[in-house]
């Protein structure tokens, strides 16, 4: 299928900058919400914002912490004890790289959305 | 945390339209080169555009064939065997929703780069 416009570079599709880390969803969504938050999120807030159990968003966060993107703050706050979450200085270096590799994702689909359907396959090939 | 500008949505973070079968990392650079290439890509290709193992590609293609988002087909070319992958009618348009979504993820990221870094959480708050 290549032609001379269509050079195949080996890894071209890799994506290899999305840290796995960040892109499994759920993290997307606490990372990006966190790093739209930069004084920090109350667990409860985080939970909402996310539309996350308590036992996925504790499980998710533990993650984050022992990776060094999340710092964890335990205290009170209308008297009630409480957790804060905050994006650390790596988590949103980290956060910013992987979206960069996320806008190149993006631009190849606009590129791919300017190509014609799927055209019919040559004769001789059957469904497997 | 919350003030006035900063209002709580329920799922504002959620990014519910990150379909999982494409956001899986290996297979988001399945579908965005298949997507690409209208015509299809044989395996070898895929194998190298992606930087997956043979296995790994199989595994994931299985996947997506079997959610319907890519066709398999069976031929010769240059007089040997040859599997031939193209991206369906479906898949294409699962693919540009879950773009349309990507977009909001960088969007929202660009809107947080312009937040200050991580301020000082206020005091009475102790590391967890």
């Amino acid at each position: 299928m290549a032609t001379h416009k269509d050079v195949k570079v080996v890894g071209r599709f890799a994506y290899d900058g999305l840290d796995r880390v960040i892109h499994e969803k759920a993290r997307l969504g606490i990372v990006s919400s966190l790093a739209t938050h930069p004084s920090g999120l109350v667990f409860n807030d985080l939970k909402e914002l996310c539309a996350l159990t308590d036992g996925n968003l504790s499980r998710h966060l533990h993650l984050l912490s022992e990776s060094g993107l999340v710092q964890i703050w335990k205290g009170y706050k209308d008297n009630r004890p409480q957790t804060l979450v905050q994006l650390t200085d790596e988590g949103r270096r980290r956060f910013l790289e992987y979206v960069a590799v996320l806008e190149n994702v993006v631009t190849d689909a606009l590129e791919a959305s300017k190509q014609p359907k799927a055209a019919k396959v040559a004769p001789g090939w059957t469904p497997a």
